[in-house]
């Protein structure tokens, strides 16, 4: 198979579009699906500070390293779970990166500002490790984005996981998903910084392949915690569907946000914010769900904010 | 397993719903499906005249035997399509089960009338069976309610049916079926008469168990000719969904007629219909589809309307 743009020996070939590329024509293809992402949604521009959440696997680290590649201004903020073995290789492995390309690079570890790891604390609180996880990571990115100055949190998020949740969602009629969802969050909608997701157009098999092209060595297990087995029952339902009609993913995802989600939203949604008695970051509720979650587990909630401040000061450095 | 209802042996289970059924209460249960669809879409009433559109195969027979065990007044309409052995089977089955529980039954046969089957006539016009199938079944049905005086016409669609082919919309989102899809088409909807599918709440597999509890016989082979592909793969897809969570088709299905639905219709629709310049019937375009498609194929449109208001008077004989 050749590829499509300079009939050189394709390296990969993309079912759903059934073109080849060679690996400079596909990396080229991934720039230009970001790009129009980015376009698209208005994502963020060329003088906006990014915060990208990495966590270690392919598709954050292939995120970074697209944003870089094209001239974006974007930092990474790794998130140390305290997961035994796997969060140590994790945090290696986006230390190593960052390092290679001089980048700049936020951790922050749970164990050592609480002494334990989420397994742990959703233990105590009596919870699945992912929903302590979930509530823990999106206050710390917020909180970090905050603090540190950044106006765009940008999420690894592709297309096989966008679609599987889309799918998940509609199978329960999930309105207020429904209603909510968008590649793009906006600061007035969240109350935090704008949160992005450009690697929608991407597909799981794309960042892999891309991540392997480009040399980027990333972590293939994935959270041993994470046993999201309805979201990987989607995943597998849609490539089942995919298999024999190659395009409906991303027909089913890309109509959702052209022609069906437009159904969805025909009242703005008026979300009363106020900030949270604890640690003041905007919640629906009068203590955020972090502070809650914390305070049931014998924590200190603000210790992560006073750890931020800190990092803030240390500002230029990893 | 015992049935939930009397404790005695259980015929069926139920897995969506965790329970199981003698055969009695099974076909209670049924009964009771069956009475919730017609009063929560106010579908008809006990002094309608209802035309049961009735193919041979298991859907069909079990909804015309329900109907009519529950009191309701409903004759059947078969379409003779003229697709060799397999329309004869189904004739004669249908003839068998009409005969047998004295209930009046119309035929109408497409070769008799025109000396050709749906295969040769869609040869003709260069369309597939199953598209011209559709046209000249839908056709018939409404022109034989019109002619024989009938108010409703009820079709077998069973919940696989209807969650099968919602699937297949959403995931190309095609609005304009989210917008008109229902278990019940008023008569100002459709410029004919009501169409209603008393059987949305059961699925295939409680229809072929009723069938064989009531003794039904009913013809097993799909029609030849129509290989939708797609919707049994929709169908199989949901029944990888359903196996692994019991209930979720449901959900979709109903949760889309529920929550959903209300979305993608806002606006009333505003259909302008005319005459048929040809036959009279109701129409979008100047002349109507089946109209046009019989002028096509060198046929005779107005010969099926002759049959049918001879059909008429000879009013109470099968
Ligand atoms: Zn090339
Ligand atoms: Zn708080
Ligand atoms: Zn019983
Ligand atoms: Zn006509």
């Amino acid at each position: 198979m050749h590829c499509t743009k300079c009939h050189n020996e394709a390296s990969i070939y993309i079912r759903r579009h059934n073109t080849a590329f060679c690996k400079e024509h596909f990396i080229e293809y991934i720039y230009g699906q970001v790009e129009k992402a980015i376009k698209k949604y208005k994502m963020f521009e060329k003088n906006d500070q990014i915060l990208v959440a990495v966590s270690g696997g392919k598709d954050s680290l292939a995120l970074w390293d697209i944003l870089i590649s094209l001239g974006y201004k974007a930092d990474g903020l790794h998130i140390d779970l305290g997961i035994s073995e796997y969060s140590e290789k994790s945090k290696e492995t986006v230390k190593k990166f960052a390092e290679s390309k001089n980048l700049k690079l936020h951790i922050i570890s749970i164990k050592d500002l609480y002494g334990l790891g989420i397994k742990e604390i959703a233990h105590k609180n009596r919870k699945t490790p992912c929903a302590t996880c979930g509530v823990i990571k999106r206050y710390i990115m917020n909180l970090a984005a905050l603090e540190l100055k950044y106006n765009v949190i940008a999420t690894g998020h592709n297309l096989d996981d966008e679609s599987a949740t889309l799918l998940g969602n509609i199978l329960h009629w999930q309105i207020d998903y429904l209603k909510a969802h968008s590649p793009i969050l906006l600061e007035d909608e969240v109350g935090f910084a704008r949160k992005v997701k450009p690697l929608y157009r991407v597909s799981e098999y794309e960042t892999s392949a891309y991540c392997i092209m480009k040399k980027i060595e990333y972590i293939i297990d994935e959270c041993p915690m994470s046993i999201d087995a309805q979201s990987l029952k989607y995943k597998e339902i849609l490539n089942i569907i995919e298999r024999d009609s190659p395009g409906t993913k991303e027909q089913f995802y890309f109509g959702f946000l052209e022609k069906g989600k437009i159904y969805f939203s025909p009242e703005k949604r008026d979300i009363k914010l106020n900030n949270c008695k604890i640690c003041g970051q905007p919640t629906t509720s009068e203590i955020c769900g972090f502070c809650r979650q914390m305070t049931k587990a014998n924590l200190e909630p603000l210790r992560i904010k006073e750890f931020v401040i800190k990092l803030k000061d240390s500002y230029g450095q990893i």
